[in-house]
C-alpha cells in the first residue's frame, strides 16, 4: 500500500455505503497509499470482521513503522467518547459498539469519527479553512452533511450537530427527502440533486460533471439546475450565518468541482439578502475527495497525543 | 438599594432599549435589590456617563461589603473580549469602547457581555437549564434572540450567534421585519409579533397577557395568533435541531407566561415535524425578567474569579 519510511503512522480508513477508502496517515496528517474498495455488505449491514481483516491488511502492506491505532469515520450518528455508531443508515449500523468490536478482532487501540465532522477537521486543521473560528464545511456530495467549527472548536451535540443537508428551504418546495421530511436542501443543492433536477428539465440523467459543463456552455436546463442549487444555497447559508455566523465556508465533495458556478453567485445572493450577518467568505475544499481518510488519521492521532501527553 | 451583608458584590446591570435593571450580584448568582430606571439616551444613544453615575449610585446605596467590579449586559453585537459594543440598534452604540469608558469613569473594572447570552448563561447555570450539555435560550420579547449552549460552552462566534429571530419561516409569510429582512420568526413568534397578529384580525391592540388569556377562553383571533406563532416556533426549531441538536429549550421572555399555549403545541408538532433529529424538551425559563441582570453578574463574576485564580 505504501512504501513510506519508519515513522508510526496510523491506519486510516473512511468507510462509505460503496466504497471504502483506506490509508497509512503520518502524525502530521500527511496520508499515503490510499486505497479504494468497495464496501461489504453482509445483509445490509457493513461487516465488522471484514472492516477488521482491512485494518489487518494495511498493517501488514505497511513495510516500515508502527502501527500506532485506527481512526475509523462513518457516515451516521456517531458517539464519539464511547466509539459507538448510533445509526448509519448507509452501512446499516444502529447501535454497534464498533470501536470495542475493531479493538477486539485487530488487538489494536483506535477511534470511531464522523465522516463529514473528521472532514472538516481535516480541512480546518490543514486545509481551505486554516485559520478560521468559526467555519463551516459544506461538501455537496450524494447527500449534504455539514461539519461545523464555532468558537474555535469542532462541535458534536452527541453526534447530532450539523444535518444542514436537511434544513427546510423555499428553493427546494416540497420535494420528498429521503429522511422522511420535504424540502430539504440536499434535494436540489446536492450532486445528486443538481443531476435529478437537470434530469427532471432535460429528459435525460448526465452526472453532475456532465451538467456543470453543460451549464458553463449556456444550456437552459442546466443552467437552470445550479439556479435553484444557488438559490437553495443562499437560504441554507442566511440561516446558518443567522445563527452560527461563520467567516469563512469551505465548499466540499463532489460539487467542488464546479465552484466556479456556485461561489460567485452563492455570495452575491448573500450580499443581497442578509441585514446585520457576518459576510462569509466562500472558498472551495483543497483536500478533495480524501477529506474524510485525512480526518479519519488526524481524529486517531489527536487522541493517540492526548493518551501520551503533550 | 439592598441592605445585603458585608460579603463582596458586583453591580450588575442589564441595559435596555426603554428600561435599565441595576442590582447587587452574589458571587453564587443570588441577586438583591434590584432596581429599574428608564434609560437615558441623549441624541438617541444611551448616556455612557449616565451608566457610570448608575454605577457608582449602586455602591453608594450598598450599606457594606466591597465592590469587585461590574458587569453590563447590552443588546447588539458585541465584542467581548475587548468590551466593545460594536453595533446595538436599540441604544444608538456603535463602535463603543464601553469597558474602557466605564472603567475610566469609575475606577472599577468589570464586563461589557451581550444581554440574551449572559440571560441564557443564568439560565443554564441556575435555572430552568441546569445540566444540559445542548441547550437554546429563547427569549419571546419585544423581539427574539437565542443564547445556545453547544457542547457544554455558551457560544459567541465574535457576537453574531445566536440571532435565531431573524431566520425566515414560512409561517411569517412576506412580513417585513425591523432587520430589513422578510419572513423572520420574530414577526410573528415575538410577544410583539403576538400582538400584531391578533391586532390585524380582531381590529384592536391588546397586550400579550391579554392576547393569551383570550386565547385560553377560545377567542378565535387570539387563538390564531397562538397558532401561528406555534407554527412558526416549529418551523425554527426544526431547523435550530437539526443543525445543533439541544437537549433542551429554555422559553423565555414575556410569552414564557404562555407557555402553556406555546410548550405542549410546539413540542407536538416537533414531534410530527422532525425526522432523525434530536427532540428537544421544552421548558418555561426560572428567572423570568431578572435573567439579563443576573446573567450579567455571574459575567462578571467569571472575570473575577479567572483573575484570582481558581
Amino acid at each position: 500500500m505504501s512504501d513510506a519510511g519508519g515513522s508510526d503512522y496510523v491506519v486510516a480508513v473512511d468507510l462509505g455505503g460503496t466504497l471504502t477508502k483506506v490509508a497509512h496517515a503520518d502524525a502530521d496528517g500527511t496520508v499515503s497509499g490510499v486505497v479504494r474498495l468497495p464496501t461489504q455488505l453482509v445483509d445490509g449491514q457493513a461487516s465488522v470482521s471484514w472492516l477488521a481483516s482491512v485494518l489487518d491488511d494495511a498493517v501488514a502492506a505497511r513495510p516500515a513503522g508502527t502501527c500506532a491505532g485506527f481512526g475509523v469515520v462513518v457516515p451516521g450518528i456517531i458517539d464519539v467518547p464511547r466509539g459507538v455508531v448510533r445509526a448509519a443508515p448507509n452501512v446499516g449500523w444502529y447501535d454497534v459498539p464498533l470501536r470495542l468490536q475493531l479493538s477486539q478482532l485487530t488487538g489494536r487501540t483506535g477511534t470511531v469519527a464522523h465522516d463529514v465532522r473528521s472532514g472538516g477537521l481535516a480541512e480546518w486543521r490543514i486545509g481551505a479553512g486554516v485559520g478560521a473560528r468559526n467555519l463551516l464545511f459544506l461538501p455537496l456530495g450524494t447527500g449534504i452533511a455539514g461539519a461545523m467549527v464555532v468558537d474555535g472548536r469542532l462541535v458534536d451535540a452527541d453526534g447530532y450537530a450539523g444535518e444542514i443537508g436537511h434544513i427546510a428551504v423555499p428553493a427546494a418546495g416540497d420535494a420528498v427527502c429521503l429522511c422522511g421530511q420535504r424540502g430539504c436542501l440536499e434535494t436540489v443543492a446536492s450532486a445528486v440533486g443538481v443531476v435529478r433536477t437537470h434530469a427532471r428539465l432535460a429528459g435525460t440523467v448526465l452526472d453532475a460533471r456532465e451538467v456543470a459543463e453543460l451549464a458553463r456552455a449556456g444550456d437552459p436546463a442546466a443552467r437552470q439546475a445550479f439556479d435553484v442549487a444557488v438559490a437553495a444555497l443562499v437560504e441554507a447559508l442566511t440561516t446558518y450565518a443567522t445563527l452560527l455566523g461563520p467567516e469563512t465556508v469551505v465548499i466540499g465533495g463532489g460539487l467542488a468541482g464546479a465552484f466556479d458556478l456556485l461561489g460567485p453567485p452563492v455570495t452575491s445572493g448573500l450580499d443581497a439578502r442578509m441585514a446585520f450577518q457576518r459576510r462569509p467568505r466562500l472558498v472551495p475544499a483543497r483536500l478533495g475527495a480524501d477529506a474524510g481518510v485525512i480526518g479519519a488519521g488526524l481524529v486517531a492521532w489527536d487522541l493517540i497525543r492526548e493518551d501520551v501527553g503533550p
